[in-house]
């Protein structure tokens, strides 16, 4: 068979992976994907080939697995979270021109914003953005200018790759853009490690978040006006007249 | 067991169900939602209680669930798509304030706009907006305000319930908002029925959108500058270099 199916197994726990994601990994012949996210399906497929490239790999990565689905294999690319959110699925279309008979397919997964909101409660419950600060393939003007924009129109918002050891001032660069539009008291929360080993929640004010200190294992997320804290929670609401 | 658990159901079909949503649900004792979200998991279930409410009796569900917990049940709210996403995960917790022994717990699922562009090919791939066009808890200003900020800031932009029977041209003024910052060829889609009967995908540009006829059924998808169609998908690229 010769197919690509770009698999979002969600958060990296068994139980974050849909039904549909987990019967396309036993299905493939091979699983393809950076080393992390390959050893978090490992357990569930102990006896399945595998393909790892480190970070970075990305290109290399899509354009082997284009290859060895054209030798009619069915080939599972695997992305962390959704296939399609800052995932390979984009990667592997732009890049199957010359394996034009290559089947490809992409089965959704739940992405760390919505893991990560779960957690946190219902952060995310009105029109909300997802920008991620990562400036390795956009560059820092687009980045901030969208910042910009969804602090203006007052947006719950995610934000990815809040940094890494060449980024560690996006963030409170970010908070510094948000707080022209947003209120320094507008509540946040950092959610760390989602589904794996350590994970951990932080509520704060948009104020403490520009001065945090995250990693790259942590997704950020930021209120509007209404967002509050229920329970220790971070609950954005949706509007019904409860009086 | 007092408790309440708001369970995101993902699309619908039970494969895009996550193995933590479907043993939420077998764990509850009783499944509390809105009368077709309750019909899409009532086969997987057929032994269990329910209480189901039509469309607009969120705020009496939500405390139908809030009291039969209290009284030492555990209830799963059922959420179609995402539980966090425009679900009652946030209004669970808005109303629990007389509820203190009960617990809650949240259930992410693939949200529409995941299960659509996974359908689409990759049209969410870089950063992105989500925004809902009803009207009905949020005024038509905040709306429109929201979809200029997404547009200037060249989000690709994904729009929940594109229209209504009292909501009409909705989309149209969207769509004209948006064109004040966007290209009107800009590739867009129109997922219908994702993981339902009659799932269909339709693309067509800015312009085209602005004109076109959809339901409530419908999730519509609008690119960014960058965003083309790749074997009749809609496919936004991350931004790596292919050359």
């Amino acid at each position: 068979m010769k197919k690509v199916t770009v698999v979002g197994i969600g958060p990296g726990n068994p139980e974050g992976m849909t039904f549909a994601a987990k019967s396309a990994l036993e299905q493939a012949d091979i699983h393809i994907g950076y080393t992390k996210y390959i050893e978090l399906v490992s357990d569930l497929f102990p006896q399945k080939p595998v393909y790892s490239t480190p970070m970075r790999g990305e290109v290399d990565r899509c354009l082997e697995a284009l290859q060895l689905a054209s030798e009619n294999q069915h080939v599972a690319v695997i992305s962390s979270g959704d296939a399609g959110v800052y995932g390979m699925a984009s990667l592997i279309y732009q890049l199957s021109d010359p394996f034009e008979d290559v089947e490809i397919e992409v089965i959704a997964g739940v992405s760390a914003a919505q893991s990560g909101a779960a957690l946190l409660g219902a952060p995310l419950s009105h029109d909300f953005a997802v920008i991620s600060l990562s400036d390795l393939l956009t560059s820092w003007e687009v980045i901030e200018k969208r910042i910009a924009c969804a602090a203006e129109g007052d947006f719950c918002i995610c934000l990815y790759n809040p940094m890494s050891k060449k980024r560690v001032d996006h963030l409170r660069k970010a908070c510094e853009t948000m707080m022209q539009y947003k209120s320094p008291n507008t509540l946040c929360a950092i959610a760390s490690n989602i589904g794996r080993d350590g994970q951990s929640i932080q509520l704060l004010t948009l104020h403490e978040l520009s001065e945090a200190k995250v990693d790259m294992f942590t997704t950020v997320f930021i209120g509007n006006q209404y967002t509050e804290e229920i329970r220790g929670k971070m609950i954005t609401p949706r509007g019904y007249d409860l009086d």
